[in-house]
């Protein structure tokens, strides 16, 4: 653990603790991904899926982010997922709850195309499990055209806000109604594609989706 | 517009409009701001209300990333919202459906008290509208210990994906079922602060949220 991710506001929600920074990695599907490129920072949303303290994020071969990250341009992972809103009764003690990750580290490019296939298998699945053997896998012009990266975590903190507001001791005889909100992400029905020509069912594991979002609930 | 903010992957999904810029940021809630220290990266999830081509932002004064930002480094604000899964009949062709903002330019930090409380309605207001009415307002002291900062956007770029996968022609006669699964924001009931001493009703201010976060919905 360096300065870099050292929690210096609220360290009480704070951890650096390997199993939690996996939980919410695990929970979570979007990463929002910075570099920079002589000084000036970039911040780009993707989706990522994860093995130990690796995550593995796709895109075009001819993708910015990717191609300034497989230089092994040192990058940084957030990932943050909101619980609810907090509603104290002051303006000064309103917050969100919240689950977050910041980690630190470096990519590079897989080669090997076992390797590839194995990446984009566990990002595939860490979207929606079950799919990977329910499609066309890639094609060999396909492979070429997709870059992925296996972004190694050398350091990460999380920071978790849970419960009810905290507010001034004077201010609890206050008249404001005070509470949270909860927030979550929720799936609606499957909508098929109006160009499926055999009349499927959904199946099973995209059913389950709603499911699994509820269990990554806090 | 220069470099930084041109649209390299996909141009057909992207945008430097303002009125989608403004419409994406309004709809979301969430930012992640990148800066760089010394070359690394950070990347860290904040509250943000806008205005115009302005985003304000707030935390404590002793932040690390409003330090940062008030010196004037060049900062990069993303937006992401969700919109649902994309399946397609190939793994390749699997995607988001998603409405997002990449923002460029540099912050301030506000010193003036009357700005510093405007600002800090634009973000209470945008976080749940009607909230700054009913609140115990900034002390002092709450003053003193809050920086706000005021991001100005010099460029911006947005993307949104939308509707059904796009499959290889081929690819259309294949058995997978193809489609998309619509992915949102909801709200759980409020759930009271049980120190709370006044048995207050739910304002309708916070019942209505779920409506907000509905309205929002792509």
């Amino acid at each position: 653990m360096t300065k870099r991710s050292e929690l210096r506001r609220y360290p009480d929600r704070g951890s650096h603790d390997a199993s939690t920074i996996h939980a919410i990695l695990d929970a979570g599907f979007l990463a929002h991904v910075g570099f920079a490129v002589n000084g000036q920072p970039f911040v780009i949303p993707t989706l990522y899926g994860r093995c130990g303290d690796k995550l593995y994020m796709h895109g075009s071969a001819a993708s910015r982010m990717l191609r300034e990250l497989e230089r092994g341009a040192p990058a940084c992972v957030a990932v943050t997922i909101i619980d609810g809103l907090v509603l104290a009764r002051s303006a000064f003690h309103h917050s969100m709850n919240y689950r977050s990750v910041v980690a630190f580290g470096t990519a590079r490019k897989i080669q090997e195309t076992e390797r590839i296939l194995d990446a984009l298998r566990v990002i595939s699945e860490h979207m929606i499990a079950g799919r990977w053997a329910d499609v066309r896998g890639p094609s060999e012009k396909e492979l070429k055209a997709t870059m992925v990266l296996e972004f190694s975590i050398e350091e990460a903190s999380t920071k978790i806000r849970k419960g009810p507001p905290i507010d001034e001791e004077e201010d609890y005889a206050l008249p404001f109604w005070a509470g949270i909100v909860p927030i979550s992400l929720s799936a609606g029905k499957p909508e098929a594609d109006p160009k499926m020509r055999a009349r499927n069912d959904v199946p099973t594991y995209i059913r389950d989706y709603e499911a699994r979002l509820k269990s990554n609930r806090s």
